[in-house]
């Protein structure tokens, strides 16, 4: 599909409305928040970066191969994986395809197919990347793919391409990434003791101790005994393990939430007995799937008791059937783009949590969903009257333009603007870190226009809640004050 | 959160949308409707109003501790329902917290979190209010939280705030309350002999004597027999007590509907000794949770076959988990605004009620919901083929300007606006009733003028479908004629 | 409910948005793709239409008699089948009711009861129809009734109202029928040897050999055995005969493409056991629902290893409740407008297909919907990895311009454009065929031109959108090449 080159050149109205009152309102509002630091409370960066604060290496490896938006959409038009250099693992995998498949070409097979991202978030982010970041001045197709991967490349050595001058030109504030419950924090340790301390945190995610259905699950609790002393087969171990492990993650890495990717919502409140019947079978290696549901959603209660009692924000995201396509699964392994959303439930499936906490004052717990169909009808009357529950921002494959203002049309009216956290960019793609803050700032300043034109709010609460959506609500609700 | 004192001055234009061709259309539209009179089938006044006509009290107990729009909102944010004034009841209670509740002070309270309240709409019917029933012009903040407080006090003392006045400034041509079945309907027979007896009528709600979960479910049919009659440990002797208050309803409240307010929207067609064996169980407090729900279904299958004998028209509102939050519910009772929707079923849940009665010409059926889901994949296909169904209006959370959009865009395209029964405003907020029809009547104008600037429509179309939604679908569909 | 007349006259700009510049660049789109040739890979039409090119007979029968969307409508407000001459069937059934009932009468009956049509897609088409095809002028209403049953029937008896001279003055360069597995062909055979074998095909539906719950599925398989010489009663002699029947369709029909109607998308993977075991209770009238619903599940598996031997593209058309209406069912029969959505759930029932051949290269499965939720939920996700997955347009009920527009504002920013294929207009009505495709092309330059104003996409990617999603897409998803 041979693409005549076209000009890329960013709208400085863009994502404001077709509506020229709208825009106008938008892009006023817009104007006193740009500039704001980006504060990310949630996301996938590697902290080495960090820490060992090394230029990154080519176009591909920065751009393309780590990116499960791009590569899946690819995928999805019969271009296979190992032609994009994904690596294949374990006893099927044929490593060779990947050592022998060339960063060049695979950029150049990227930019051959860069049209199917026309209307998508990956689409939008990539040209603001190139653009603002790099400085192209034509959209990536077939021509310039050459010229576009050496360009990319000759910045990339540049010092001002450094991980940590890069943070100070996204001008963030605050970045945190995600560490599974047994990690050293090696790299935010030795960020401890540094300048960038206070912005480069971590956060608390135990799905690794939490989940049995791993297969690593026996051997995980085995490791969180070593790190802790603690006898792990026995409840109260276990339980006292994990605390002490949320205690190191708040004295190493400074975290101050935590993270749990569950299938569902389901929480339970069983007896002390069960719950030791449960981790036995479990540790047997003898549970059901329903066991293992059973004993997470006894975890997400457990855990948000140890956050009355620690303090951190607890992060709920169900609802994704990870790892869908079995053959990419066997062949690629974990986070290759075939995580599909399902129906979650959440009204039935949180009761025993809130029964038991949900009024506590010192409890905050920020639910993420994959169905949209929950923001209306389930979230936002939930988060309109616990005290306990917050809402996150729109989330996956929902964190683009149109889905951003879906979350807001269809939350605001029940939960309010003061239920939400402002924006998580959840990524492992640095560079278009910029990018994906900005669509929500301006997404949300286009949500706040259209109810000032429509007289639903005054242009004063407007400039306010823009405010508080890009930098007030972040801050109070991942307790970075 | 200090703010600054803002102007309180309603736009025209409100609501009309901000393409301007659409607002204009809108307005012209509305212009023809506005001053239509309030046909108002569904809410929760209290009919002593009526009958008595005493002032209401004060602009707290009038305007913020009966309306749970208004303290769940607060209740989200960590302001403790006893700081609002609401009453613990029961062992746990502690009934002191709320009479040493100072109203003035909750007012405070109130006003120094309004700011809660931008894009909700709570906060667009509260500045409604205050604006054009007490003539406000600056909005409700801390720093002027006295002087509305004593204002309103003033103004509700005025003979001109009595409710049967207030039913003639708010062209209120016809209000039905809402009772139980086993109330006497004493305020409703006195009115009887009024000249009011026309404009204040009741609705038949059942549940007290059809839902077996209830802890005073047997007490309520030994009382169903005493007024009746009817020995209702028997199946016919309890449906025949039924059919008497029903027939009560009419002659004394002049009820013209009934409304049922169930889990889900399960319906069933079992024999007369099934159904007996049911009435067994549930009068034993043998019955299980499945047992209570096929109870509850079997009898909206019944109260179908009795609206065919007596012309009651039938509303069906399922979907809400009542009482969610279960602190709440032990320390303040019901109606706490801890009611959560939930995912709601209807194609399969209908059709033995359907099978038996869906055809049949004098059976008028009003179906409600809290899940947006089933708009335009249920209940319009539904409502589009069955001559005995119709939909009512965006219910509830969804009675928003946002929420009442969506209705239309997702129901009119395979139910048409002939199927649809014009606005409710289900509410005992009696001072909210003007500002709610008012933002159905402009959201119905903004949707038709949007279909007429695309050209979907002609604006005569138009004209003659704002009046049909504003006021002749209600009429037909509740037998007001 | 009288009407004064009212002017017909089809603006221009209709559906092109309230918004000025928007519907100046969807018009600007628009004029570039709307003398497209119209490609209907998939509808109802009857072949005998194209083989025996007669005139149609009059107005009542060929626009109102057919048309589910249109008496279902008319049904929901309580007008009877047996007035519109709706035959009954079977022992209940009184035909003589059929037979007295007078078109010229019908046609008055419809005409009176238009204004239901205000704002739905059947009342659209039916305005385009009589402006473009028959030239009216007037809007349809009671007093001019007579007047256009006149005029249609004067018009459908002359030569250029034939089928044949139709599908050149529609600029249809191909439509595809759908007939059952035991269909001869015998039009589509006839067809075969002239100009039109190009313009007019048929699709393999095997409902009616591969859903067990259908009183005639015995019979069917006894059939199929006669058809091919296989022995149905044997799981590979079956499949044999489907296969065989599949080729019959592809070199007598010159399918391309099979579609399947189930109740849900289930589907399995089991043992040759197991299938034989399965078929058996089948044929034995033994078989369960749940055993039913396994068989057409794993047929579906199956089906999809057909296609990657035949290269015959999929369609899966999942979750309508079919014949709802038991009464109108046991009178009227199939297809009388009273199939209703239902929730769908594709992620977990489509996984034992994909996981057997959702990453081969030479299937080709379009999903549809009824269920909008699955959208963003579920379709796009899928259909933007699985590299066999395609995303069918906005099917049945959804096939309006709101539908449309949110079938693109809810896939596109996961799937993109190009795992789409374009329009199906899957209708029966064949005069409203250009109707529904220039709805389509119209909703589709409407969403693009939004991502131009709002700056998401440039004119140019715009341009070559709007030429794939009305031409390009549809002819590669069905090899039409």
């Amino acid at each position: 599909m041979p693409r005549s080159i076209q000009k890329l050149a960013l709208n400085p109205q863009r994502l404001f409305s077709a509506n020229k009152q709208v825009a106008d309102i938008a892009s006023e509002l817009y104007q006193e928040i740009k500039d704001l630091p980006i504060v990310s409370p949630h996301g996938h960066t590697d902290p080495s970066w960090f820490n060992e604060n090394k230029n990154f290496q080519n176009a591909t490896d920065l751009l393309i191969r780590p990116d499960h938006y791009v590569f899946r959409m690819l995928y999805s038009q019969g271009i296979s994986l190992d032609s994009l250099g994904i690596p294949q693992h374990g006893d099927k995998g044929d490593l060779s395809l990947y050592k022998t498949a060339d960063p060049e070409k695979i950029w150049q097979l990227f930019a051959d197919h860069y049209y199917l991202f026309a209307g998508t978030p990956s689409g939008y982010w990539l040209d603001d990347t190139f653009s603002k970041i790099f400085g192209f001045t034509e959209k990536l197709c077939s021509d310039n793919a050459l010229e576009y991967y050496q360009e990319i490349n000759r910045q990339l050595v540049l010092p001002e391409f450094k991980p940590l001058a890069l943070m100070d030109k996204f001008n963030i504030e605050l970045i945190a990434t995600t560490e599974g419950a047994l990690d050293s924090l090696s790299h935010h340790s030795a960020i401890s003791n540094t300048q960038w301390a206070k912005r480069v945190i971590t956060s608390f995610r135990p799905d690794d101790v939490v989940d049995a259905s791993r297969e690593d699950f026996v051997e995980n609790l085995r490791k969180l005994a070593d790190l802790t002393g603690e006898n792990t087969q026995y409840w109260q171990g276990y339980l006292s393990a994990i605390r002490k492990r949320r205690q190191y993650f708040i004295q190493h890495g400074r975290a101050t939430a935590t993270d749990h990717g569950h299938p569902t919502a389901l929480t339970a409140d069983l007896s002390a007995e069960e719950c030791q019947a449960l981790l036995d079978k479990c540790l047997a290696g003898e549970s059901t799937e329903q066991e293992q549901e059973l004993f997470r959603g006894q975890m997400l209660t457990e855990l948000a008791g140890m956050s009355i009692e620690d303090g951190l924000v607890m992060q709920i995201h169900p609802g994704a059937h990870r790892n869908h396509n079995a053959l990419v699964f066997d062949y690629y392994g974990r986070d290759k783009g075939c995580d599909i959303p399902s129906n979650t439930e959440y009204v039935n499936a949180l009761k025993p949590l809130l029964s038991k906490y949900g009024n506590h004052p010192n409890l905050k717990i920020i639910l993420f969903t994959l169905d949209e169909t929950t923001y209306s009808r389930e979230l936002a009357p939930l988060a309109g009257h616990y005290p306990s529950l917050k809402l996150g921002p729109a989330w996956w494959f929902h964190d683009s333009p149109a889905g951003m203002l879906r979350f807001r049309q269809q939350t605001t009216e029940t939960a309010g603007f003061y239920n939400t956290v402002g924006f998580n960019d959840d990524t492992r793609a640095f560079l278009s870190i910029p990018a994906r803050h900005d669509v929500a700032r301006r997404v949300d300043c286009r949500y706040l226009a259209e109810l000032v034109a429509n007289h639903q709010i005054t242009k004063q609460e407007a400039h306010s809640l823009a405010y508080q959506l890009t930098y007030g609500l972040v801050k109070k609700a991942y307790n970075l004050n």
